[in-house]
């Protein structure tokens, strides 16, 4: 049953790449290996109840778990490749395979990754993808370069997952109109489709300073980063960017918690110096993609959020971390 | 907490590899790699109470998650040299988590293998590992080679890992007097510390016509290399190499049943043109392992195996198989 589920899924997501001389089907991917780039590799787990919640639909699944991957290849400016997907299910079920290998290979096909390995295994319900891309040497993004008077810049907006999950447990919350209706699936889509920033990563190659993914919220992610920069940060509480399906739907104390600590987000927060950072956002938007100027690196470490009135903002949130109670 | 994980696993497994540029502790990990090689990637996981029994020692799964990824580098003819690890846990354990790491850097050492990147996720007991090696262009071993009259090999001993398992399971069979005991227990450590046979598959890369690693069962894991060859095979049952301690605690049907569909023996199937084969053994004593010539490969579709009078042996057990009810 185990070659059957992985050829189905290798099935949907066929994607034809010169560079794979063998894909599914023997005990190994055989991968030709381009000259003069580096290989950046990467591996996540989602288990239900855990990193998705009951009932997800296999499809948003299947795209979330390649999206979460190839958001850390974003992050190091990488161009995606390939793929190997380790599917835990607890019965052998097609309808959710095809389903689960539909989302998978829609975003596949949507950066020209193949999937290149796998497993099936009879398991509680989770999945682990590692993604494969390359850099050119020397030109990777690390979360390590930042420099005091760097500026802070953040792609797309944040807090919106996070506002969805809580819609998710607050299902009563707030009038059911049509407008909220609307706003509710766009922060839904934004929790179950996150995209990856592939473009805004590849664009950075040559701007950014430092850079890392934000998949445990803002807070945690940026503090990742200044500890690797050795360095701290100031982030303008009123420069966070909100879609506007989160201003239709929350106060701006709840946006804001749920930018800082929210998670889920998998947009690209960057640094680069600040004789650069002026005419940067005139550049992303040219490039394609949206970036704000939130904050700054600091000497002092930790990342401090403060209001228009310079006040320290308190953030008790410090993202969401695994095993924590 | 995700961090200290895999720092503490990091640290254990520690394995200075040049062609590491960045490992764990960035979104993703920036690998070098070699000219004129291709890249060989698998991936497989071990899900608690299906692929290994629930009280398995942390050191032994640690090292069991590699060796069943080195198993099928090995399969194709590669040198190890990477792995990335997925660690699901119901809670965070520390001791556990330092045993396993443990048995992994073991096992990575032993095959200069780096760990380079890794998450750590709470959720029912399972693990993810992916491994890398590298293989010459065009001299990977696959399952596709085989050709009517060669001859098939095995290295190793086969079906100790299924009868481990079932002492077990009859925990209460058989005296257990001492000799059994040290039979017991050298079962035991087939099935919970393989040793992937990476020297074999590297002395098989200019030998073998096609490869396998046995992890299904003799009887699967040969169907699999006779469909990819478009060939069948016919195996000789007195001729299956067992163990010692096999033929102390077990008879002659039961020890043919483990061999035949028992599976987790993680040794290599192969075959090779019969003009080479009657000094292959030799050779192979040479290299360092052992491999017994056990059958050959036929024009009909199918694995069958015959018995010393030529009668062919009923082969109920088609290996053990994922999703099977």
């Amino acid at each position: 049953m185990e070659f059957d589920l992985i050829e189905l899924i290798r099935a949907r997501t066929a994607q034809p790449r010169g560079d794979v001389a063998l894909g599914i089907g023997d005990d190994a991917a055989l991968l030709n290996l381009p000259a003069g780039q580096q290989l950046v590799a990467c591996t996540d787990t989602l288990v239900e109840g855990v990193h998705f919640p009951r009932g997800t639909a296999p499809q948003d699944l299947g795209w979330k778990s390649l999206a979460v991957n190839l958001s850390d290849l974003a992050a190091m400016g990488a161009t995606p490749a390939w793929a190997m997907l380790a599917l835990t299910l607890p019965h052998a079920d097609q309808r959710f395979v095809e389903a689960f290998a539909e989302g998978f290979a829609q975003l596949a096909r949507t950066h020209a990754v193949a999937l290149v390995g796998g497993d099936t295994t009879r398991g509680p319900l989770s999945v682990t993808v590692s993604a494969f891309g390359f850099v050119p040497e020397n030109r990777a993004l690390l979360r390590s370069g930042a420099r005091v008077n760097d500026a802070v810049f953040v792609t797309g907006t944040l807090g919106d997952a996070a506002a969805a999950l809580r819609l998710m447990r607050d299902s009563g919350l707030g009038a059911r109109d049509s407008i909220n209706e609307q706003a509710r699936a766009e922060l839904q889509s934004r929790l179950n489709r996150p995209e990856p920033r592939i473009a805004a990563g590849l664009a950075l190659r040559d701007v950014a300073s430092a850079c890392i993914d934000v998949s445990d919220g803002l807070l945690a992610d940026l503090g990742h980063l200044c500890v690797a920069s050795g360095a701290g940060a100031l982030i303008e509480a009123d420069a966070l960017p909100f879609s506007s399906a989160m201003f239709a739907l929350f106060n701006s104390e709840e946006r804001r918690a749920f930018a800082l600590g929210g998670g889920d987000d998998y947009e690209l927060c960057f640094t680069a110096s600040v004789d650069r950072a002026d005419r940067l956002s005139a550049d992303f938007a040219r490039l394609g993609f949206g970036a704000l100027r939130i904050g700054r690196i600091v000497a002092e470490p930790g990342v401090r959020v403060r209001d228009a009135h310079g006040n320290t903002v308190e953030t008790s949130r410090r993202g969401w971390q695994h095993f924590a109670s």
